[in-house]
């Protein structure tokens, strides 16, 4: 399934993508797309629905943010070894983990806003993981089976905030509007391989990033069963697992997001965001 | 007011502490103690209530995290200069940010769980802040405003998760337990001076910390008005501001938590916490 939220911002309903890739609404059948609806059982409920059954939604309403009650947004580092390499960064021995603000979180075609005195606002596009059920020190083999599926995600990060302010990448990774998540929460049965997936990002029309989940360093199994070594996965926790190369930091010259630009990006089979770049206003 | 949530992991009811430190039933009046009800003027309607009329909770129940739903769990490193030296670190030049994952938060007198692979499982007392209303580009001037009240924080860090393990500082500060806040939230105007409030902490009743928040390097209000310039703070969300001298891991030799150990702490005014130090059992 392609489980989405649309509607207005604090508004959305929930819904999904038909298999003629028509919006369909769910909001007679649950009342919201949150991690309470992602174990395995409630979405083998919602599988057996007729989507014919589910009325058609008319126009082109926004997609939100295709799960609500995030508790926990983190993100890997430096997990394409051609990633690190641009950034100058040496290949991990083991998944770096960082956090997102979970208030960073934004549609997938919302506005990017840049913050206030931001100079190095970068683009990063990411294989998002969603967490379905409950993970505390599981193992490698058993990792997938606590994903409830996978979303496109826009690691937006603002360079000088992220390393030169001092200590951690946290303040540069969690940034008002810096975590578009959708447009689809697309579960895993539909996912033949989560290490085979192209991703791409374009800036005004320009290809800046080209990539596979082949070259991740640390696949998506291993990154659920390490993160659970050091903290227990709530169902509707997100991890946004790292970027291939092609990032502004890593051009020469260096090149970051302004005003105006437009941001798109997508992985195969988990649909494409857009985004136009604004600057902070009060 | 103090306010706290008691009763079992998951089932606390909202009460507060009258002026005779007895504690008083709240949930005739408020659904629980989050967000929601931190607002200025939230908080004025609770104080109107003759708290005489509140009925008497008998027992002496357990006390959970004084509010629910914290969205964000923000820490502070380094912020008391002989800290920073007896971690060997140089005093910041601005705050540095890190996240705590919510689902290490944890009762004041709940057990602490060491992590599977532990060896250096710290304590840090702390003064924490909590958000009342959304604060976004704050200046310092106003930022206390934004405050709803303080609570004691116990910032667990496991040292070689934090520091060993390649990255960022997040990786040993969001294990399962590490966050106990509590046992009260006070509220803001009960706080005379945040600047001037002394904290300590005992590991098997020999004193390890001993400071007073005037030697922070960066106050209360330099650090809501620095966060707001990075992320939006959100009503409920807690901001842990660092911690004094007397951690394990500057003592010589180094003194880290072992199953058995039991932890005493507190900051005048703000009540004390109470905790069990015990292996992690599946």
């Amino acid at each position: 399934m392609k489980l989405v939220r649309y509607g207005r911002p604090g508004k959305e309903k929930p819904g999904l993508i038909d298999e003629e890739g028509k919006l369909r609404d769910l909001s007679g059948v649950i009342a919201d797309i949150d991690g309470a609806q992602l174990s395995d059982k409630a979405l083998r409920k919602l599988a057996k629905l007729d989507e014919k059954t589910l009325p058609l939604v008319r126009g082109n309403p926004r997609f939100g943010v295709p799960l609500a009650k995030v508790g926990k947004f983190i993100g890997i580092g430096l997990n394409y070894a051609d990633h690190a390499a641009e950034a100058g960064m040496a290949i991990p021995a083991e998944p770096i983990v960082f956090m997102k603000a979970i208030t960073c979180l934004n549609g997938p075609d919302d506005n990017v806003v840049l913050p206030k005195g931001s100079k190095k606002t970068d683009w990063e596009v990411e294989l998002g993981v969603v967490i379905g059920t409950r993970a505390q020190y599981v193992s490698e083999e058993d990792a997938l089976k606590y994903v409830a599926g996978y979303c496109v995600v826009n690691d937006i990060s603002e360079r000088s905030f992220q390393l030169e302010r001092g200590g951690q990448w946290d303040k540069g990774k969690g940034c008002d509007t810096f975590g578009p998540v959708g447009p689809w929460l697309v579960t895993r049965d539909e996912v033949i391989d989560e290490q085979d997936l192209d991703l791409y990002l374009e800036v005004n029309g320009k290809r800046m990033q080209t990539g596979n989940t082949q070259t991740m360093i640390f696949t998506v199994a291993q990154i659920v069963s390490y993160l659970s070594q050091f903290m227990t996965l709530e169902p509707g926790d997100i991890i946004a697992t790292g970027t291939p190369p092609g990032v502004g930091q890593g051009r020469k010259p260096q090149r970051f997001l302004k005003k105006g630009d437009s941001l798109r990006l997508g992985i195969a089979g988990l649909g494409e965001q857009q985004q136009d770049v604004v600057a902070w206003t009060a």
